[in-house]
């Protein structure tokens, strides 16, 4: 393989979707740095590993020398939701999202090169376009086109109201391409429709189309579900080194595979390597550690990964933990169920009252963590080894 | 009647629909000089009587002491037709724009007493919107709403693309009426849709919204078709007197009321005492007469009204023209027919070559006047009379 070719592979690992891959070559072919944009809401930033999958390939493309654009969205941030239906979307002064973009930088520089990564804000240049500009970049797409985007044609269809201005933010997105130059525009799967208005409008502008990099979405510790906060499935990068262990722990085997592809920064040689010993019998387990600690390390230190793994060995594998763990699925009826309700339904105990009075005693426990609250309300959507006892555990699913 | 009953009941005149016509009584009897608002494209104007009809309307405003605003939709202007479909709606710079202000002075100050009109340029609060500005009053309509409009839907359904931006056009004169928070806004009944947004808009900002009141489409010469430059049967306002006297002389009796209607400043009484008149067996030319010299008297002057209507007598009272002229409608294949074939189809003679012959020995006119390009193209919308020799005469409408 060529140092491109080689280059391509790296950049095509765990690609959703590539528009378009012989055009994307080509590029890599001429040698010179490539910009590279990835925009990000302008939103308080609190980044969960799946978040990261979209970061991971933009150091990617940073080590192989281009030039990695940090993009955030002031401009539409600063307007928030100008309907007023969508409370959450209030707007953003000048002070917030300087204040966001700190939090964003100090999160995301634990995975990018502070000293190669562009940051850039979008208001820049959208500002600069002044109402005029507005009127002639809505020239430029027709409402059928608009209308091609799934969840429009479905609003419009099932009489939801559309604001125009919703049209105005993919045109946005793809006039940033346009202000930037850019050469690849790196994005989620549920972007692609925005991610190909810039290409459309940089061929209104007489610039060589960016090439589009879909990355999927990483499932949620579930497995099932995307990963997000308001499911509950997982991991924050501020999470503790003790708490990621812990969750990095209780995925299944399978996933463990998909983010070892999407999360590791190990090469596809060595992830190889590791379902060879597994074939050869090792424990699956251990290369989950092996993957935990990688994390621990990129969020927090070495040393924080050492200790995460030294205190999951004492509090489970130093006990009675058995190496299988039996795997139960309880339902949290409205979002929540109560701690004695939950361990009465995954066999744990007989009754609630017996689960009371084994909280009472100290002898339940979550992730190897003693439970002191006997109200305590567990939430759907998390996975956790739960303990009652010396001998009774099961890795209880919340759905 | 009460004052504020007199000045409604001329409001009301020729208004085609009010929208609400309580709500604009209630703002008269306020006794409060109201803001009239009506908007003017900025490309080059050459006004017809078409036109005129809406400036008569501020006027009898201005009359009755209301401030009148005449906005330039100058904004929009300079923008053109950012897709470059529309070739003849090429942008305006700034001094275009300025220069066919001064064009639009000069021709409606012949209708409006300059004092009282207060001249407005719309990128005068468009251009301070910004880009933010621009975006936040797009989310102020949706696409549902902009598809009631029925030329929007009509493209839709048949497939004909609408650019995003057009839906912006109507947000824009709405937002004029914000800005200015007008009380009235006149316009033709094709520009309903446009005229009410300014209502929500002004509501959405806690204005109290502006009382829309349409006025109806001037039909042309023809009576049929609405008066228009395209189709040839126009009255301009700069042309010259003769031409002005001729054309209105040339309408239907049924046509003339209508033009009395919507055209003249004479008070309802005196129109109704012209119909008495003919009942009572006047002729109705005189009272056509009486429309011309007011017409010629408003555009050009009192002398020039006695002059016109002087010539008139001389080329057709003292001849031998008739005071009944056969009518005749002749088709113009293709917008145009040679002046030969005309007056063959026209029954005036019975070959084109005498046709030709006629016109060589100079015994054809067109409304009195010699025609010496045997050559010549007649354009299909036009109404005059036709004379060959001293006896033989028609008025032709070319369709």
């Amino acid at each position: 393989m060529t140092d491109v070719q080689q280059a391509f592979a790296e950049i095509k690992r765990g690609a959703e979707e590539i528009l378009l891959e012989d055009e994307l070559l080509a590029k890599l072919k001429t040698g010179k740095p490539l910009k590279i944009k990835v925009g990000f809401d302008p939103t308080a930033p609190d980044l969960h590993l799946g978040h990261t999958v979209l970061i991971n390939k933009m150091r990617q493309f940073q080590q192989l020398g281009h030039e990695v654009i940090f993009l955030i969205g002031d401009f539409t941030g600063m307007i928030g939701d100008p309907t007023g239906k969508n409370v959450t979307r209030k707007p953003l002064t000048e002070a917030d999202v300087l204040a966001n973009a700190e939090t964003y930088k100090e999160q995301v520089f634990k995975i990018l090169d502070p000293a190669k990564t562009r940051v850039e804000f979008n208001s820049t240049w959208m500002e600069k376009l002044g109402s005029a500009g507005m009127l002639k970049l809505a020239s430029r797409q027709t409402v059928a086109r608009m209308m091609e985007r799934d969840d429009f044609k479905k609003r419009f269809k099932e009489g939801q109201s559309i604001a125009i201005h919703e049209f105005m933010y993919p045109l946005v997105q793809g006039w940033d391409s346009v202000a930037l130059e850019s050469d690849v525009e790196l994005g989620g799967t549920d972007q692609k429709f925005n991610l190909l208005m810039g290409r459309e409008l940089q061929k209104g502008e007489g610039q060589r189309p960016q090439t589009v990099l879909m990355m999927p979405l990483l499932e949620g510790l579930d497995g099932v579900q995307k990963m997000s906060k308001s499911l509950g499935n997982y991991i924050g990068i501020t999470d503790s080194p003790n708490d990621m262990f812990g969750k990095i722990m209780s995925i299944s085997d399978v996933l463990m595979w998909r983010y070892y592809d999407l999360l590791s920064f190990k090469p596809i040689a060595e992830i190889e390597g590791f379902k060879t010993k597994i074939s050869e019998g090792a424990n699956p387990r251990d290369i989950k550690i092996e993957l935990a600690k990688e994390l621990i390390e990129r969020f927090h230190s070495s040393d924080a990964a050492t200790a995460a793994h030294q205190e999951f060995i004492n509090r489970f594998q130093k006990g009675a933990m058995p190496d299988e763990i039996d795997e139960k699925s309880v339902t949290a009826e409205g979002g929540e169920i109560a701690i004695a309700n939950l361990l009465k339904d995954a066999g744990l105990v007989a009754s609630t009252s017996e689960a009371m009075r084994m909280i009472k005693q100290g002898a339940v426990k979550i992730d190897g963590e003693k439970v002191n609250d006997n109200k305590l309300q567990c939430k759907s959507g998390t996975v956790a080894v739960y303990q009652v006892g010396k001998r009774k555990f099961a890795k209880v699913t919340l759905t």
